[in-house]
């Protein structure tokens, strides 16, 4: 059977615990060999990305989760924006050149779209 | 002619208002027999559903919409972080054991997403 | 190729400059003729299409990526509900009878949905 397939939308710093409680209830309640999760973060909340005392639980989970399967990414636009050097966000984060433009595409790609 | 179908998602309680004008003006726009909505309430936005005074107006119209033909759903997980006993419930709310898995698989089935 | 397809849905008045922000980067991104977007505004986000010194940077915007293409949508009831004669509006606002009607049928039509 084919994998259910989502992307997450996060433009807010603040909507970083909501999206990771969804994401994890997601997981526990389908298996992660049966849904395909991808996570764009763009504008402002790109800044949780970085190795910072204040982003240490997010990061934590941003890694487990990562090696579980799931995909985190960043906008570069918004990375730009923010004066962030892409070279110090941790190893896992993916960096797209526009987040907008693979929200877009993913959901060409038969991906389900979900703001938390 | 196929019904259109969308699933609106609140998280958030103070969304209430414009989720149920939106979802009034869809009713009457379209008319209720060639639109299938189902509306999924996670996070806070459960407390909304709680028998309380304070969501009286809310409930009332909850209840017209349903018999309308609409469905109102709960978010299980979110229910239980947030200590409600789902008995409490008035009868024509759903109980889905994750509202995130319900949104992904709506739209794998033709639903469009509307976050109010 | 088939142009991509996206409706951006804006339903509060300060996500504009970020809307904008988003849809600027995708056209750059992707290049006018490569993906098909529209833009729909309701509830108090109608209030920004109105001719006032405080909007006049969003609205220099919209005309200018009306002329490149995209749409600019305006939901009459939200006008309505906001006293906004739709004829004091720029020529380049289309207005649509229901907004949230207006995503429905986009993404019945493959569209993408996107809300900044």
């Amino acid at each position: 059977m084919e994998k259910l397939k989502v992307v997450f939308h996060i433009s807010d710093t603040n909507r970083w615990p909501i999206l990771l409680s969804n994401v994890r209830n997601l997981v526990k309640d389908l298996g992660e060999e049966s849904v395909r999760i991808k996570i764009i973060a763009n504008g402002m909340a790109v800044l949780a990305y970085m190795p910072e005392p204040d982003n240490q639980r997010i990061l934590r989970n941003v890694r487990e989760l990562s090696e579980s399967g799931l995909t985190f990414m960043a906008c570069r636009n918004s990375l730009l924006g923010n004066n962030i050097d892409e070279k110090i966000l941790p190893d896992e984060i993916e960096i797209v050149p526009a987040g907008i433009t693979e929200l877009v595409k993913k959901q060409n790609k038969g991906y389900g779209y979900i703001k938390p």
